[in-house]
C-alpha cells in the first residue's frame, strides 16, 4: 500500500476475525477493535496489536477508516451512536444486503466493502479467492477501498447497492439453501438409521460438476423426466415431514418447468 | 476374481458406459451389449470386445449374469421380453428406485447392483469411490455380486429395496435439488446481467463444509436468524418468478422450523 491507513474495526465476529488480521498483514494500522463484548474485542485486538473497546463513545475519533462488520440489523443503531467525524474520514460496512445509505447520517464519505463469502471464526479461508464487491459515490473513498481490496483479493468489482443485493440473494440460494438441502439428505438417512456417509461421493461429484459446468444444462433426476410414479414413491417416504414434502414438490415442479420452457 | 463370469449387458447408456468397461477390466467376460439403438450397442460393445444386439429375442441364452442398466420405467417391459433362463443363471438391475421383485417373473435368482452416483457418458468417475448398494434374497447371487462389487469399489453395502429407495431419495435431494438451486443462483445473476462466476468461491466453500462438517449444525443465513426484513427485500427481487419465490419461502421456513425445534 502506498499509504498506510489507520482503521477502527467495529465488530469482532465472523467477518472481522478474517478481515482484521488480513488488513493488518497488508500494512493497515488497526487502531482499535470495538465489540459490545469486551472479551471478543480483546481477543481480536490482541492479535493485531490494537486497543479493545466496548463503549462506542470512547472510540478513536481520528482513524482514517471506520470499518463496520456487524449484523445487518445492528448497523443503524451503531451508526447513530458514533461520534462526529471530519470529512477527511471515511466509513464503510461489509454487509451484502444493507444499502450504503445507512451510513449517510455520519455526514462523511461512505461506502461498502463486501466480501462475498460465508465466514466462520476459526475456519481457514483464502481471502485472495474471495470476491470483494465494493461501492461508494465518493470517488476518493472508492479508490481507497479499491486499492485495499485488490491487495486482499484477486477479484474486486464495483457494484451498486441493488446489484450487491442480487449477488447476496444468489449466494443465499447456493450457500444457505444447498446447505439445508444437504441437511435434509442427512436427516432422511439418520431418521431411518441409515448411513449419511454413503452420500459423500455423490455430493462431491455434484459440486465438482456445478463448479465446472453449467448447472442448468446438466440437470438430471426424476423431475426433469417427469417420472411421476417415482416421485410418488419418494413422497410416500417423507409424508410425515411437511416441510420436506413441500420442498420436494416445489423444486421438482421448478425443475420440470424450467426445462419444459426451454 | 476366482471365477470369470460371462455377462450380458442390457443397456448402453450412462451407467453402462461406466460399469461395462470396469467389469471387463476386473476379468468379467462381456458377451454382448444390448441397446434399443444398435449404434449405441455397437459403440459400447466395441470397447469391450462384445457382440452388439438390438433385438432382445437374439440375446445370448447362456450368460451367467444378465445386467440390466436401463431407465426405471423400461425395466418391466424388457424383462417381459427376455428368453427363458435356467436356474443356474442370474439377473440383476442397477436402479436406485425399482424393487428387486420386478425381476421375479424371470424365475431365476435376481437381485440389485446399484452404484449410488450420477453417471454421465464421457465424464470421468472413479468407481472405487462409488458406493455399491446390493441386494438379493438368493444367497449365492448375493455372494457373487458382492465379490464383483468389492473389486470395483471400496464401499459395498447390502441394503433392502426400501433402504435403497431411501438412499435414492436422499441422493435426489443432495444431487438433483442442489444442482437446481445452483441453476437458480446462476439465473438470478444472468437475468440481471451480473456475473455468476463471482459465486464459484462461495459454492466451493459451501460444499467443502458440507463434506467435512455436519450440514445441519453449520446452517447460516437470514432464515435461521428469522431476518424477515431482509427476506422481504430478497423476495421483492424475484417477485415475477413464482417457482423461485415458492422455493425461497419454503426452504426459509424449513430452515427456521428445523432450528427452532432443536
Amino acid at each position: 500500500m502506498s499509504k498506510s491507513y489507520s482503521i477502527t474495526a467495529i465488530g469482532a465476529g465472523n467477518i472481522a476475525s478474517h478481515l482484521v488480521p488480513a488488513l493488518k498483514e497488508i500494512g493497515c494500522d488497526i487502531v482499535e477493535v470495538y465489540s459490545r463484548s469486551i472479551y471478543k474485542a480483546r481477543s481480536l485486538a490482541s492479535k493485531v496489536n490494537a486497543k479493545p473497546r466496548s463503549d462506542l463513545s470512547k472510540i478513536n475519533k481520528e482513524s482514517d477508516i471506520y470499518l463496520i462488520m456487524i449484523a445487518d440489523d445492528a448497523i443503524k443503531e451503531v451508526v447513530d451512536k458514533l461520534p462526529q467525524f471530519s470529512d477527511q474520514q471515511m466509513i464503510v460496512h461489509t454487509s451484502g444486503a444493507t444499502p450504503s445509505t445507512v451510513l449517510k447520517s455520519t455526514q462523511i464519505p461512505y461506502g461498502v466493502f463486501y466480501p462475498l463469502q460465508s465466514f466462520k471464526k476459526g475456519q481457514e479461508i483464502n481471502l485472495s479467492q474471495v470476491p470483494f464487491l465494493i461501492f461508494s459515490e465518493d470517488e476518493k473513498l472508492l479508490r481507497t477501498i479499491g486499492v485495499i481490496a485488490r491487495q486482499l483479493s484477486q477479484t474486486v468489482k464495483v457494484v451498486t447497492d441493488q446489484e450487491r443485493l442480487l449477488y447476496h440473494l444468489a449466494a443465499v440460494f447456493v450457500n444457505n439453501f444447498t446447505n439445508h438441502i444437504a441437511c435434509i439428505g442427512d436427516n432422511i438417512l439418520n431418521n431411518n438409521k441409515l448411513d449419511p456417509q454413503i452420500l459423500k461421493p455423490i455430493i462431491e461429484t455434484t459440486f465438482n460438476k456445478i463448479l465446472t459446468q453449467d448447472a442448468c444444462a446438466i440437470q438430471t433426476g426424476p423431475a426433469i423426466r417427469n417420472d411421476v410414479a417415482l416421485q410418488k414413491k419418494h413422497l410416500k417416504l417423507i409424508e410425515n415431514e411437511t416441510d420436506w414434502t413441500s420442498i420436494y414438490k416445489i423444486i421438482s415442479k421448478s425443475i420440470y418447468n424450467s426445462n419444459k420452457e426451454e
